[in-house]
């Protein structure tokens, strides 16, 4: 089959990554054109990368024949819109999280997809790529820990990254729905079941400027799902080590975790501050090869004719119970899914 | 200063070790007296131990003149009777936890011990005896982690022990009252505040006994603070691995881990398991040192004339909030203290 | 500039793993040619991956104009001469180690690479491209751990893979040519020097079939380097944990340890036998993207008119070293270089 | 039985913690005398431990009747001479390594020991009494690894006490006596036999003052043992992270790491450093327990008529060992024994 000729839309950090990825580490895929507001950085980027065409309007891009595929990393309020207008121009799509910046807009992208069953739509839940998520996810599927009990994920963003936090702070959506979505994924493909209940707190440790907007500087929420397990999530913005995504799973026969020690690499340094792992500085450094790998399973799928494991019904999913951990954690109270 | 003469009761587990140590490993104290309602193991015992006294009812043993001090390893229930007695009887009292087995019986042991305030009155949170809490609390009160923002404790009984759990579960009080509370001893002594609001989950994952006495096998709350502090607490009877203690506390400075891998020794195994630490088989391997030292605290200050740094009060506030937690976790609500 | 059109020769589990990385990892390099003495292996593996030419003969493979440069992963015996007839018919050479079965044989390379100094010759110790011996080596460069006092190694297989290393045992070259020439190419990488002195010991510790080719199951040496470096390898084939290369560098100012546990990946496993890291298999797992940088090196070193950091002279230094502890373990002697 | 009245001379580090391991530390003994040449410090220890009889003299410490015991923990030229002393006046005697500052000397205190064959002679091998090494030991002997292969000892002292080191220097008998004897015991000990070559060697990486009395302030050295095991040693004085002693027996079937990381205690730190355990200071704080294993030890097999399972030859042939890898290194050859 010939390359799945992608159109790419979205160039800050991870956008930037998923451009790079495609030109240098994806088979079956070429980038075949780029988008964003800010001309200087599209040329530049797109000299770089040898591509084509070159885009200030998505609409433009979509437009083209030559384009099969999109690639979504833009800002979280455009997703909705562009799902829809890239699907409705039969191009597959690959979105970044969150479907919508509320349930009904994650509505609206479920009825796009489900009017267009010939193409391949895809969310960026980029840990389920990542080789040790996967092998735990394994050893769970194959029984070898018994019944979950207790899922506990970390989402921590290193306190040195903390201006950026604020500035982006009011656009996050607040940290559930900016950093916890990715382990309430986790919590449903981990636990395989939904949420029952939930009560969340959280507050301004270091950082008053967060409450500005109604989040906290670190949040946490205790859910029970309706299978039984436990599910305690924590989000952070001042990580004193560095980028820490931690996940563990405590069954009855055993337990599994992923990156309790969020280490750079195999390193180990022993000098005057003890013996130690120097750790992770962003997502980009800790879940490189996952970035690679779910894009590569986007363009499989397309060449496949395969759908992907999550479906955007997933992605709705997620949101809901974001938005009600946000909801409890705003009203201090115990809600009912 | 002359030795303290200790009377112990109670010779399960605990109480065992606690007349052991006294006769071996503590200065400036001698075993005067043992008392247990099982006679042939207290001959044996105090035969072996070289106790001169032995006493099948408490009463008999506080009434000594040569008997100043008691060590109650008894069953939870006579706790409080015992406490009031021997303080009347013009003892020290080293009580292991609880003060009682409601709160009631808590403010009861508190008007006896504000009774006597010339005796030393001392509950056995033998955690903060231990030299790795010791260390990372002095680190907290330093300031070295900052302000504390998620205190997270797991207490875990191996799944090994089961049948034991199970055969003393309907006396247990339930995990919060049973195990818990030594973490709530905990998150109060490093968070330094009070609980403003909790929520409870957990379950029969594994053995179903425990819902006959609205236990679970595995329950968890979570906790907000009155100064922010979020406590996540964890407490199980099924741990796989080992006797598994382990306590997080997430500052915005630093953060610190206090047995993440409750490894027996220092000994690393390299095998066809992969690379491994060999764990804890129960609190009297991991605490062996700790049961130690509480007890030589609890000498000295008689010796000395000085007051332990846990009160009554302490032992009453504890209690409530186990109690607040096994309610929260029976009715399945949030409660606000 | 075009893609370089490569040509690799040799289809056992690394050659495949080369061919495989061309084809679907590699930046500007096109798979064209593959050859290998097993002809249905051959086609097989070239319909799979899509490579267009296919040989069992060496020489016609490099007779083809349209082959920049070749991949050689063949049987030992044949590295020279194949790298001097690529060489000779204009093709860019990527050797897998060693240079050579004797140190004449090495020199002859050199010649061969003399006689052509603008083509690109690169030898395969890929755990120089590997990121953790990379970031290990930038801190030692920067003088992070001040001068180097030891240098230690250990390259371990795995004991479930014995019959393998029997099978091959008498083509290897011992040990010391086979397992620590990687070693030994770190040490004069990290320590900066070249060996003085060299005692080497071992034995057959469970398997007697190596002492039949003078070699052991497992072996060392202690070297002391013209710089006065320590230098400790340990080689051994009866790994009971997996595939274990660990390397230690004890400096005056700090202390490195690249992989001193195994690690498969980030998942920690808790149950019956501890808490536990689960490990690599083989080398193929473990150096995986090693193996990709070091052949996109290659390629970029073509493309940009580069020369790779190793040069043909290190393959000859590490192969002379080799031989000298060899022939130390061989007569049990110490040897001075 | 009565307590074993002790007298023990040097008030050294060592020295002082073993009086004050007697005093509050160890079942069965009490600590009657006190010897040492200072004076003032002699009065204040004995007043603050609160101990009889002081002596500047070791002769008239022995003279005493009331003393059943001696501890030596005086300069090394010291002991041959005390040793003899104490046991022809009847005395039970602890003695800290080595027995004699040469061979000949060793095989005097040989004698003496012979010659009283009622009297407990035990040498300081700490190590032995450590629970993990003990731990270890006991899987070794259990078969648990297989045959050792090889057995790889670190002993390091942290380089913030290197004025000391550097002064005590010239009396240390060098690396090899003063560190590694504990090291070749524990070969002894884990791999059962006896060395049959060495080559050793080393420098001043850092300290140049070592190279005046012949030593260097890091060493290595390399033996085979008659049994086959390789041993490694390595003995350094410049620890960047603490006082790090490690060891490693890798056999057939299992390999075993003991402290591996020289923790201090169970906390781990996560700050701008990494995921960090700091370390142990110095000797006491490792072998903290240790230290009273071992006297304990000595008094029970005088309470109870026992002999100790280190032999005053092991003392001679360890000994023996060091001063052939201090000759090794000296001479920059290999030996065999």
């Amino acid at each position: 089959m010939n390359k799945v000729r992608i159109g790419s839309t979205g160039l800050g950090r991870l956008g930037l990554r998923h451009a790079e990825n495609v030109v240098s580490r994806i088979n079956g895929a070429e980038l075949t054109a780029l988008c964003d507001v800010d001309k200087p950085m599209l040329e530049q980027t797109a000299d770089r990368l040898g591509v084509k065409y070159r885009f200030t309007a998505f609409r433009d891009m979509i437009s083209r024949k030559d384009v099969d595929a999109v690639i979504l990393a833009s800002p979280s309020a455009l997703h909705t819109g562009q799902i829809k207008a890239a699907l409705d121009a039969g191009k597959h799509v690959f979105s970044e999280k969150p479907l919508g910046v509320n349930v009904a807009e994650c509505k609206d992208a479920e009825k796009a997809v489900e009017s267009h069953p010939r193409l391949v739509f895809m969310l960026g839940f980029m840990r389920r790529f990542d080789e040790s998520y996967r092998y735990a996810h394994d050893k769970v599927i194959a029984g070898e820990i018994g019944k979950p009990i207790l899922f506990r994920a970390y989402s921590q963003d290193p306190e040195k990254f903390i201006a950026g936090s604020i500035a982006f702070g009011p656009h996050s959506g607040g940290e559930f729905l900016d950093m916890a979505v990715h382990d309430i994924d986790l919590a449903r493909w981990f636990a395989g079941g939904e949420p029952e209940t939930v009560y969340a707190i959280g507050g301004c440790y270091a950082h008053p400027e967060f409450a500005g907007w109604k989040d906290g500087d670190n949040v946490s929420c205790l859910m029970k799902f309706k299978n039984e397990t436990m599910v305690f999530l924590f989000a952070g913005r001042t990580a004193p080590h560095g980028y820490n995504v931690e996940t563990e799973i405590i069954g009855t026969k055993g337990i599994l975790r992923i990156a309790s020690v969020p280490q750079k690499n195999l390193v180990e340094v022993l000098d005057e501050h003890g013996v130690r792992k120097e750790c992770s500085e962003n997502f980009l450094e800790r879940f490189d090869a996952a970035y690679v790998n779910e894009i590569q399973e986007f363009v499989d799928c397309i060449r496949e004719g395969r759908k992907p494991e999550v479906t955007v019904y997933d992605g709705t999913r997620v949101s809901e119970i974001a938005y009600t951990c946000k909801a409890a954690f705003e009203q201090g109270i115990l809600i009912k899914f």
